[in-house]
């Protein structure tokens, strides 16, 4: 595939960019950031936006029942049921994200769809411009790709809530999508040929590099669990500082040598605690108990689990430390998902033939590729994040590794679709 | 004073006991503990059951505007206006609290008053079994001891919220409280003739040296204060663990040095991080910011103000070495409030007369014993708990010990009200 000839044309990066300063507008927040979060008006709004720009390209567009947005190019030529291209990403953010997380990748496949219809070109294959839904996980993490590749029992959807307690399927509902269907969206391996998606990187290693174009080998697995410290409540006042069993005190000296724990199993492994919970939570009694979410990644599968060993293994430790007790549940394991060989190739070819510097990396975040990857061949670009941030309003990419990555993303589905 | 004759007569235990057990069913709680905090539904009833004892024992039931319960026996033939002995402490508890801390030294103060009365004993001063209102600080911390010694301006009171948001004055008018009076309780030094307190020690000290009774040298003083470390707000997947600026990481360092810190400023000294507040709080982003409450103590005002600074300089120290910034705002220092040596001396004679092992000691929790010692000399008198458990429903004193501290302050009431 790599040695076909390429497209003759680019994308309109002037539009591409108009759209992206656009769609920001949809949950714009005070802060320069986008709260875009699922099912939400904003999310609503945005998709209103998304069907005129179909009507006005004379792409077909459908909505599946969990939210997933389809935004089709025929190939006239091609026999009925040809599996298509897809090229997409998603429109919803975190609570308080950025402008280039999933609009970057949702947009510019938009472009390259609406390029390669003004361009006429002869297409083998359909070509269809994806939106996955809640990919952020308001309801669900991955909920459009889950839907599609592992599917969702009715009693699944039923139990899913959203951070205010909203039902996902009175929200699906509300937003006039038909969630009694939401159980039967799921795909099978052969009905989609390939799939490629533009993202941020969302780090800093390609900006480090000097590189412009990130040619993804594989997504990081993600293991997450609970760890909780368990001491004795006690009055602040009247307990000797030795006679103490403060749950806050193993809770802490854990999270300060995590640094340690991970670079003990890899370079590239990571962990974090984000979410801290005190009880009873006063500032005059000395904490019982303490609750720490666990994230941890890895892009090899055996050096994930080996990680998590590590953390729990150091909370042990820790709880040895300060007399407490401590247990871990793990709540899921995502394994790493490395990427298609073939689908990196075209992906370095494209840059390379557009004299664009590349870097083969993981993803250290998940994303709906990891999911098509178990339906097709699955390719993904990364771009560089200035100063590697991301899910922040200081999220940004500049605009020239906007139109680069584009570029890349057109030839790519390009070659899909026409070789 | 300490050479008058004491009391021929006891306390009855069996009394005392009975009306601890029926006091701790008012906001009894499923773990064995007691729920009463402020102006609740189980504050109106135990000041309901307190009315019926005082209209039992003849003592006249005066309720002030910020809900300080006085339950007074006359001194027949002294001059009007002769000050009153107080005995006291309060019958509020924290959210768990246990079923000693506070209600044992109002019901005992209620027992000795009516001991005094049934015995008919001649009194040269009348004497108040006082109830101060909100001890623990359902909306200030000795609001009631605070209200009779300082004395509050009618803005202050207006700002006053409970933890469900509810207005101080607002809560005092539900009970029937005139709220419009509580600027006007104040008192004044000469008001009153001496306050004595007997508490539990809610500390371990007592029952590891095998006394019976606690002879309270000071109150000790408490700072408070927040400690706010700053980071960066980042991707947990995507950021390598060296390039973070994890503000939980400096937190918890912090944390998990505090006994030694302490350790470094005295072995009375204890600091307390029992609020942890992170955000943004999520499981996937690194913490950009965690707040954690301090509070800090020493008996003496000198080292407390340096147990403040080694905490800061410390919390410096943690936040350099994690790539961070911190911040500390002081929000109270309490100075350390040393007891009345006659006082102290007349408790310490009645355990001896009594042949109760006594031990001198400060106390490491704050009591309305500390605002009282403004307005007249102040006394305590501590008993052990158990394990030294307390604000728990953990909590727990031996019967026997109950008896002797109840005997003990009805000796010392005895002096005060006869000498």
């Amino acid at each position: 595939m790599a040695s076909l000839p390429g497209p003759t044309f680019t994308v309109s990066a002037e539009r591409l960019r108009r759209d992206l300063e656009h769609v920001a507008s949809y949950g714009a927040t005070a802060s320069g950031g986008v709260a875009r979060t699922s099912f939400t008006d904003a999310d609503r709004r945005v998709r209103a936006w998304l069907a005129d720009r179909c009507e006005e390209a004379g792409l077909r567009l459908r909505t599946d029942a969990v939210g997933n947005v389809f935004m089709r190019l025929e190939a006239p030529g091609a026999p009925p049921d040809t599996p298509p291209v897809w090229a997409g990403s998603h429109l919803d953010s975190v609570p308080e994200g950025g402008r280039f997380d999933g609009a970057l990748g949702s947009l510019a496949a938009l472009e390259v769809v609406r390029r390669l219809a003004e361009e006429r070109v002869q297409l083998r294959r359909p070509v269809e411009a994806v939106v996955f839904a809640d990919e952020e996980g308001s309801y669900h993490h991955l909920l459009g790709s889950t839907a599609l590749v592992r599917g969702f029992s009715a009693d699944e959807l039923a139990a899913l809530r959203g951070r205010d307690g909203t039902r996902l399927v009175d929200a699906l509902q509300a937003m006039g999508f038909d969630a009694q269907a939401a159980t039967r969206v799921k795909l099978s391996p052969g009905d989609v040929h390939a799939y490629v998606e533009l993202h941020i990187e969302q780090g800093a290693v390609l900006e480090s590099a000097g590189a412009t174009i990130g040619v993804v080998t594989a997504i990081v697995g993600i293991g997450s669990g609970w760890l909780e410290f368990r001491g004795r409540q006690d009055h602040a006042g009247t307990t000797p500082m030795a006679l103490r069993r403060d749950a806050l005190r193993g809770a802490g000296d854990l999270v300060a040598r995590l640094p340690e724990v991970a670079r003990s199993v890899s370079a590239d492994a990571v962990a974090t605690c984000g979410i801290v919970h005190v009880e009873p939570g006063a500032a005059n009694v000395v904490p019982a108990l303490v609750r720490l979410s666990l994230d941890f990644r890895d892009p090899d599968r055996g050096r994930l689990l080996s990680l998590e060993d590590a953390v729990v293994a150091a909370a042990h430790a820790a709880a040895e430390r300060h007399a407490l007790e401590v247990t871990y549940t793990r709540e899921s394991i995502i394994d790493p998902v490395p990427l298609d060989p073939t689908m990196q190739e075209l992906v370095a070819t494209a840059a390379a033939e557009r004299g664009l510097p590349a870097l083969h990396l993981p993803s250290g975040a998940g994303h709906d590729a990891q999911n098509i990857a178990r339906l097709a061949p699955t390719g993904m670009i990364f771009v560089p994040s200035v100063g590697g941030r991301s899910h922040s309003p200081a999220e940004a990419t500049r605009w020239e590794d906007v139109e680069a990555g584009a570029n890349v993303l057109l030839a790519t589905v390009h070659a899909l679709a026409t070789g």
